[in-house]
């Protein structure tokens, strides 16, 4: 049987567009040959709906979308994802379901049992899991028909259901696990992947077809890599990263003997891949076009405008200088250079204006001193010059600040923690300099005096980041250690670090909830992203 | 029995704050003569904790304290909340439990079977559900206890669990329902709660103890409005809403018939007491004592004031009057009568001369027409105001934008969208104007023509909410059947809207998701609230 994987790309919600993607697709296929297609999970609606799918409405127009799929699956099965109706009174109102399509109707169904119910997924909020399994025979194969987490119960130090759909399955003799998944990027997941595929391969003794996702839906970036694994466990084919694309594997491989044709998976690299589909698509499926950012001479802004030109084209990029008086002379020219390698525009415009002005009307009420509210006037009038920018040419603004100063609250609200996406708001700033390096593995785009020079918020005279932070190369990995790891505070004290330090570090992260709160979505490449991933009360005291 | 109901008001993860308080309160019971004393959901460690349920550290913390109290039960029962470790190696880490202790030992542990995952529960993400259930002896009385939701399975027209404990339990034949709740504010729910508790005593004969918070958690306001209702269904007992309070019944009474002593629940007086809690307890619990907010001598911002006067004393208050060239006369007259009303502290600073030095800057580049540039030029500015006066003082800007506004996406992001807290983002513009009427039902406290005088935003020259939006009287309620009722535009037309309005209204529902993302946390007292109850894609084409 020649299986076509369709690694695909679409809108949440878009369901003319989406069908219409699904229809072209289920043709590629059958002008390759194949007898079954195989779409990623809820390929009707997108992944993930959120609270549409409280929409009757909603769900009835993916309904829609699949009578429209039959007619076309007279001569080829179509496996794709949607939700469907939960027929019984009671439990939640909606499965998450696979269907397959032959013949000009629908041959199969399997719901999801598995539901994901942290980090990013919410599936218990929407849908009853199943509660029966059946194989399913089709073209000579019995498949076993599974929806992403249904395999990954397995392979696991920790597993979070006490049922396994696999191990129901097995009842009935499959030959071949079929996975229609949508599951998300992050740096560790592709290896993650493989190996609990792995497990289940070994566990079941069965070959794994396994469809993802393709781009972005605006925090979340499916990177793709779909997969055939054979029972060997040796992968006979994995898709491209971050990538919509079509691909074809024929099952009677399997019985001859196969090599393991496995991808490479670097991080810092895939880190990039993943920032640049992140923006690409924000932009892309909300029909904008070009963005705006500020343009500091630090290297956060630097590698912002290195991600955006390349997903967007240079042209497309409009970056701002907005010198202060404490802004170093390097720091225009150091952003001037970066603007003549990566080919942007650009503009100045210096804030001693609006900030004399703005001081001269606060000064009755504020008094002469200088302290966190002057500093934080700067960045704010930034922002109004490049939200201006926006609303005057449509640019969307970028946020530029990275994941180390978010943790701490290292930021001004409204200033430059302002922007309708954070690129780097997931990445920490040991890794912003290891992106950089990558930037400039083959020639100096990102000018090397910007990764040399030590990192200044430049608010004050003199202001270096390490008047108020530790040094990042201690930082991180303490961030790292509570956040992805949610490590206790003992637990990082006895790893060597500094007592006092590592309280003081928790503290300000937790006491910088509000901050992030109103954040702009973070694109996620980390197993513990800012946003929906990672939920936080605001008003508390644990190690306040 | 003389059963104690301890309806506290805590901060999350203040283990030590929250251990003092129960046994203060522990104490009192003894004092006043019971025999038993029954805590909220998860008492120890306040509700939600939400992500801190991941760290270890936080669970054996609630252990911890757990430990502590053990030795002042000696003589008296104490029946507290708290997340305990799954033992099995299966399933999700932790259950959500409550722990009778009794001659200073824990006699009794019942895990929460129903995990309410939806709207602004996420239960379901940290929990395992019970799989046993059992009746414990206590003082001569058979105790049936169960944790907020477990009850919430009957009465519903839509049942969302396949389970029900109190089924369970009902073949150890109790003679009493215990409930430890967590149950947050919206308008309709003191009625829901009675009629869902009141089908309970039906269904099983049985009479309630329902034991709720007071007080708020960030976006979340508990009312308290704790419960004893006999086996007639008459209410023997309603604590008050929104107060911390401990009060006593005693359990002979159900032998006498009784009388029904239920409240007034008026949805306007209601939301009018949450929002004031919302606000003192969003202040106090972070330890800040003061606001400052813009006001416009609107209606919203006018509210507003007198919310957070009412809420943190008028010499808490700091408003700005902030007037630009469109600014009418009235605009400043009223909100100085308003002023005088609440006796808050007002400065007046005009934007023009920021506005002028901004626009000199930005000419430039902007060329010299008048669009929304300019319009989102002027909140911004006042927002710099805002924020060197909280910067400054210490005080937190309050936001001012109401739920109409905020659901359509008439308000600028980083300018009158700012603030740490939203005030009326929950209330739609038609509710915020009964709101004023009962603010105004003894005094005029809010100056008459500031409810008479048609809205506007004062951005341009004699401009009307109305030359961009639909007047409120049409607007509100096809918002509400959107948001609150999750009707399809089709729903919605049937019931005589205009078809196109209503698809307008939708599509600036839909497109303004990201401007919601970036808001604060908005006081919750519908049973729909923009941000977590609420989760919608930023990216996607439904009803575009």
């Amino acid at each position: 049987m020649k299986i076509a994987l369709a690694q695909i790309n679409v809108t949440i919600g878009d369901f003319d567009g989406t069908a219409a993607k699904i229809k072209s697709y289920v043709q590629q296929a059958r002008n390759g040959g194949a007898q079954l297609v195989v779409f990623p999970e809820l390929s009707i609606t997108g992944y993930p709906p959120r609270d549409f799918l409280e929409f009757d409405d909603f769900v009835e127009r993916a309904g829609t979308v699949l009578e429209q799929l039959k007619p076309l699956s007279r001569d080829i099965g179509i496996l794709v994802g949607l939700p469907t109706p939960n027929p019984q009174p009671e439990g939640k109102n909606l499965h998450n379901t696979a269907v397959l399509l032959y013949g000009g109707r629908e041959i199969h169904r399997q719901h999801k049992t598995l539901l994901p119910t942290y980090d990013i997924f919410d599936e218990y909020r929407y849908f009853e899991p199943a509660v029966s399994w059946n194989v399913v025979e089709f073209e000579g194969h019995r498949l076993a028909v599974t929806i992403c987490e249904d395999l990954w119960n397995l392979g696991n130090e920790n597993p979070l259901y006490t049922v396994n759909p696999m191990a129901k399955l097995m009842a009935q003799r499959p030959d071949m696990i079929i996975n229609l998944s949508a599951s998300p990027f992050d740096y560790r997941h592709a290896r993650e992947r493989i190996r609990v595929l792995r497990a289940n391969v070994r566990a079941y003794d069965l070959p794994i077809v396994y469809v993802n996702y393709a781009g972005a839906q605006t925090d979340l970036i499916f990177d793709g890599g779909s997969l055939v694994i054979d029972k060997e466990g040796n992968i006979r084919k994995e898709l491209p990263f971050f990538e919509e694309k079509l691909d074809f594997f024929d099952t009677e491989n399997f019985t001859r003997p196969g090599q393991d044709r496995e991808r490479p998976k670097e991080k810092i690299p895939l880190i990039h891949d993943a920032l640049v589909t992140g923006i690409r698509d924000y932009f892309g499926k909300i029909g904008f076009r070009s963005a705006v950012l500020g343009l500091s001479g630090g290297l956060d802004s630097a590698v912002t405008a290195v991600l955006a030109a390349e997903a967007l084209g240079p042209e497309n990029i409009t970056a701002l200088l907005m010198p202060s008086e404490f802004s170093s002379e390097s720091s225009v020219t150091d952003a001037l250079a970066l603007v003549r390698n990566l080919g942007i525009r650009a503009e100045s415009l210096p804030i001693s204006p609006v900030f004399d002005a703005t001081m001269e009307m606060l000064r009755p009420y504020l008094g002469q001193g200088f302290d966190v509210t002057e500093e934080n006037i700067q960045p704010r009038i930034r922002m109004i010059y490049l939200m201006a920018f926006s609303n005057r040419f449509g640019h969307v603004l970028l946020n530029t600040s990275n994941k180390s100063e978010l943790s701490v609250g290292y930021g001004t609200l409204y200033g430059d923690l302002a922007g309708g996406l954070s690129v780097l708001g997931d990445v920490y700033k040991t890794e912003v300099y290891a992106l950089a390096r990558h930037i400039n593995r083959e020639r100096e785009v990102i000018p090397q005096n910007i990764l040399s020079k030590p990192p200044s918020a430049e608010l004050r005279p003199g202001q270096k980041d390490t008047d108020t932070l530790p040094p990042y190369e201690i930082l991180d990995p303490v961030l790292h250690l509570y956040i992805e790891e949610r490590q206790s505070p003992s637990d990082i004290i006895r790893q060597g670090y500094d007592a006092a330090l590592v309280r003081r570090i928790l503290r300000m992260v937790n006491r910088n909830e509000f901050k992030r709160y109103q954040l702009a979505p973070v694109l996620r490449v980390s197993p513990k992203a800012f946003g929906m991933g990672r939920r936080m009360p605001i008003v508390a005291k644990y190690l306040e």
